[in-house]
This record gives C-alpha cells, structure tokens and sequence, in this order.
C-alpha cells in the first residue's frame, strides 16, 4: 500500500476542501489511497466532533464518507486511465449523492478507517461503496456517486 | 415563528453535539424552529468549510442536513405529546439513514436556510424531507431517517 494519497495529487487550486484538502489548515485531512482493489483512508477526529461526550458527531463520520468517495473515484478513474496517480485536474469529482446508515455509535478516540469498493464506473461517474469501522466494529456504511468536477468549480478555483 | 430553537432546549448533557450543541464552542450551532408545519434553520457557513474557494463543503451541507433532521424529529415528537418546547430527554433522537443530493454548487458567504416536512412520524422514529436553499436557489435535497437517542449514548452523555 503506497504512503500516497490521491488527494496529495490534487492541483493546488483545487486543494482547499475542508474534507480533504491539504490547503485547509482547519480542515480534516482526508487522505485516501490504494490497498489492493479497495480504497482506505484513516483519521481520528479531534474531540470538538462530538456527538455526545465520548462519541463521534455523524456529520463528521458523513464526511469522511463523502470525501473517501470523490477521492476514491479520482483515483478510480486515474487507474482507469493507466495511472495510479489522478495529478489530472479534470479527474477532480465532485458528490452528486451521499447516503449513510449509521449502524452503531461511533466511539471517540479512537482511528476511523474508511473502506471503499468501487461499485461502478464510466467516464463521467464513479460510485463507491464506503465501510466505516472503529476498533474493528462497522459504525456505518455509505454510498457516494461522485461526477465530474463541473466547470463552474474548477472556474472558481482556478 | 419562534426565536426559540428545538436545540435551546436540550438538557446540557445532550447539548455538545458539534453539529448543533449550544455547550460545543467549535460546532455549527445549527438551531431549527416551527414555521407553521415546516421546519427551518439557518446557518452562514465560515470560511474555512469550502470545497474550493467561493463554494461550500459537501460535508457542511450532510452536516446542516443532519442535525436539521434530529431537531425536526425532536420538535415534532414534543408537538404530537402536546408540546412545542422538546424538552424532555426522551425526546433525543440520532441519525439512523441520512441521504443527500447535491444539486449546484452551494455559493460561500450567504446564509443557507434548510427547511424540513415531516414525512412520517411513529413512536420511535421521525422521517424528515429537507431542501436547502441559497439566495433562494435549492442547492441540495435530503432525507433523514432520525430514531430515539439508544441508551449507550444517554448514559455515555449522562
């Protein structure tokens, strides 16, 4: 499993998500990459992302999903195109849909891992299938269809 | 309408959430009220929760979404006992299913306004359809499946 990030690939200009960016000093740092055919990313959340004291805020668990899934489908749609590296502004997603079932609470402290299978791919969409476990335990599963970043975004961040 | 939120009324206990607790310094302090059968919040996202410069995190939008939800549920539950003020601690609810669909790119610097339809009530669960608009464009659609707070995180919380 390389130690890169898809994210670490990301233009500049297109580095400044609170999810994922490596621009965003405030930010979560989601750093997403290959193991196998699945996708990983690990973070543990600071403790100001409380759902109550002692378990983690299901926004922050949302997000972590939300940019697992546009990484994900970056670096999908990079190997889909000969690369293991998307430093390729057009292969910049953005989240067409999110959906989460939270199935048990989310323990503070402790590294969250996300797991990502891609579910399906063409040219302009990638969906990704997205585990989330603590200390082992599955605390939710979500889906992401990611699209092609539009151009209004890249505008704005260029 | 009423100043007062569903969320100003949370037993300090239940108040930390870093979506929408008045106890969490760092959260987003998202407060939702009646305005007739609807519900509505309002919150002007900071800076630091943009995707890419000028437009809004996804994950801001889920989180927005998501606790707009849980106080929806909890400010219909209080009104089908006969109450407008949610005050009872059996009255917490968490998120069960949260699903969003992003529509356009949410603009930075406005405030986003999430307005909620009770779509199903039972005794254990409150099913919410919520749009959030932005200078009076919708910007994203969701779904939250909200179900009475289990007891793991009362006690953890208590």
């Amino acid at each position: 499993m390389s130690d890169d990030a898809f994210q670490d690939h990301y233009p500049e200009a297109l580095a400044h998500c609170y999810g994922c960016g490596r621009m965003n000093d405030a930010g979560l740092h989601v750093r997403s990459r290959w193991d196998g055919d699945e996708t990983v990313a690990t973070i543990t959340p600071g403790e100001q992302y409380m759902a109550t004291p002692g378990y983690v805020y299901g926004g922050l668990v949302a997000s972590l999903i939300d940019c697992h899934g546009t990484g994900s489908a970056a670096g999908a749609m990079a190997r889909r195109l000969g690369s293991e590296i998307p430093d390729d502004p057009r292969l910049r997603f953005v989240t067409a849909s999110l959906h989460v079932d939270f199935l048990a609470p989310t323990p503070m402290g402790v590294p969250l891992t996300a797991r990502g299978r891609i579910d399906e791919i063409t040219d302009k969409k990638v969906v990704t299938a997205i585990t989330v476990t603590a200390e082992g335990q599955r605390v939710a599963i979500g889906r992401v269809v990611a699209v092609r970043m539009p151009a209004t975004f890249q505008g704005a961040a260029g």
